[in-house]
């Protein structure tokens, strides 16, 4: 792996983003922002799975106004999402949010854009420029006419993703320009608590631009594959996608963004951080795929053991193998695991056997092993 | 990207491996191999699924005798997985099979080999070499005293997945030792049909270890993650080490390994190719992870959409969107696409408003859409 790129770090609240930081892992509130209790709940279930910091839209003033009791009953910090309204955010800032996302360019109007940079300083609020594939400004249009036409014939005349040709103006180069303005926007109001992200659809558009950027600004980088679809096909291109950046030493906090519960992004983003060992967060399985060779249901056995472990809080890696020769050395990295033979398992230590217990018992002699650690 | 390495290519039945061929999606059967009904069946659901090879275990004569009798009613090629046993090979050759998966190393004795060796290069039939992180032999016992000694002590002084410090021989360095030596010991036998895999459950030792062998041999590259976990977690763990690998060019066909059922491992694996744009099957899902800006449940919407495109067999892009504003244009790589608002709907192609409809009919017209591609 790439030694990890040492950004310029921020705080959102007391969180530490970049730097030497570890990666943080956030998630996007799903329920009507207005409705604090029902958005609470949800944060609170986001924060039980080790969300780091939490993220909810504000597209009205009576969101903005939420802000505060939300705030007040959550234990992360909380980041208001805006889109295009200045006050929303001064309102959100007011209310006592940890952090904005929000696109200096869509604000449009410069003395606006310059109150809501100084009410943020004042505070020491981060912001987060969040570039889009999917709302980039025109070709040719950045910073032009008082802003952003979101004009669609005009945004279709973008290059589609994967469409880059070398030596082209390419998507790429345009999520990377629109940062960049959006970045100088806040730079020339002497702002600098800054973190960036460039998502797009499309893994090589969205690694490619990440990239490019990594080497122009000192900024932290917020690792994220937009749409990426459900819990299942959306974890895994987003694993794709953010397991690349994170395996070349690009990004300082991740968000998985599935159309599912934020529960479930939040897990997924431990598993991509598990997967190349930047960070832990409670138990990690290794479970033998099972083939012609096994005596037991292997595959019934390890999605019960797993079921099992959500609840275990330790940084332990637990193994469930179908062969009771051949799977302790072969799940030797693991602190514990479980060999299933025919009427009888195995259970095992870093690869050493530790006793044998029948079939009936594999479980529950697995699980004290796991809780005796 | 990087551009595909290319690989000297081999052939397992019909499916061309290497060189400029498409990636090919394996997975392995978990039935008793000597139970042909059960595993023919199993074979059929990832067919269905699109899988280019199929490989079943083949842990003693009963299960090598009924090869010739699956491979009469299946459609794509067959690969046997042999362990030790010199004549399960040779059985399962005479019984038709098209591939093995074998360690030469493990057979130990170099006439037993060779006897293996001839009658595949006879029939013109590959051998994979699969080396696996928890088998290796002893450092420093390659090829000595007859081959491999497995016993768990030896195997326990290795160093750990991870451990890898440079100018050390790392688990890295030992894996590849040990392949290059499985191929020395089948390339002395005049014979290359070889395809190699280095498993791992560690992605960077995974990553690292076929990285330098992508470089040191021309034999195409069998990809996977061994014991990855449960169709979730194995997935993500899957898709970034496969992922990152594909990404830099290295891999010709791919097995994702879950303790699931084979249909999962071949889902699973088109959506990691699909991720880096190498490989389409089927429709792909662009899905709003909705936000407290949604007015209609967008995450119910985008599982059943998904729920409906698994029976459709198009290579096109479908989106669902929660906002109606701005969901066309930022969904403007779909070639179809729902942008759900309160009461309404839009139908979209490629960015440009098709229609509007009542949102009891979104779901209807958002399919007769699709299928009118």
């Amino acid at each position: 792996m790439t030694k990890r790129r040492v950004s310029k770090p921020i705080f959102v609240g007391g969180v530490k983003i970049g730097g030497n930081a570890e990666i943080a892992v956030q998630s996007m509130t799903k329920t009507n922002t207005a409705n604090v209790d029902a958005t609470v709940d949800q944060i609170r279930l986001v924060e039980e799975a080790g969300c780091d910091i939490i993220r909810c839209a504000v597209p009205d003033m009576e969101a903005a106004k939420a802000i505060p009791r939300i705030r007040a009953r959550i234990n992360i910090p909380l980041i208001a999402d805006i889109h295009f309204h200045h006050h929303l955010a001064l309102e959100s800032i007011k209310g006592g949010v940890d952090g904005l996302r929000l696109n200096p360019g869509n604000i449009r109007d410069p003395g606006k854009v310059k109150q809501v940079v100084m009410a943020a300083k004042e505070r020491d609020i981060p912001i987060r420029i969040g570039v889009n594939f999917g709302s980039l400004p025109p070709v040719g249009g950045i910073g032009k006419s008082g802003g952003f036409s979101r004009v669609m014939d005009m945004v279709n005349k973008l290059p589609k993703a994967g469409d880059a040709v070398e030596g082209e103006y390419s998507v790429v180069d345009h999520m990377v320009a629109t940062a960049l303005w959006e970045v100088g926007l806040l730079e020339s109001l002497d702002f600098d608590l800054i973190k960036i992200s460039l998502k797009a659809f499309d893994v090589p558009t969205t690694v490619e631009a990440y990239r490019r950027l990594s080497r122009l600004v000192p900024y932290p980088l917020h690792l994220g594959i937009t749409e990426a679809g459900t819990v299942k096909s959306g974890s895994i291109r987003s694993a794709v996608g953010l397991g690349f950046l994170l395996y070349e030493g690009i990004g300082d906090t991740i968000r998985v963004s599935l159309s599912g519960q934020p529960r479930e992004e939040v897990v997924a983003g431990y598993e991509i951080l598990k997967s190349v060992n930047l960070r832990q967060k409670g138990t990690t399985l290794i479970a033998c795929p099972s083939c012609g060779r096994a005596d037991v249901d292997v595959i019934k056995l390890s999605n019960t053991v797993d079921e099992l472990l959500q609840k275990i809080d330790k940084n332990v890696k637990v193994a469930v193998m179908g062969c009771e020769v051949n799977g302790p050395g072969e799940a030797k990295d693991a602190d514990v695991g479980i060999a299933a033979g025919a009427g009888r398992a195995v259970i095992f230590r870093k690869g050493q056997k530790v006793r044998v217990v029948p079939e009936s018992e594999m479980l529950s002699a697995l699980m004290a092993e796991v809780e005796s650690l």
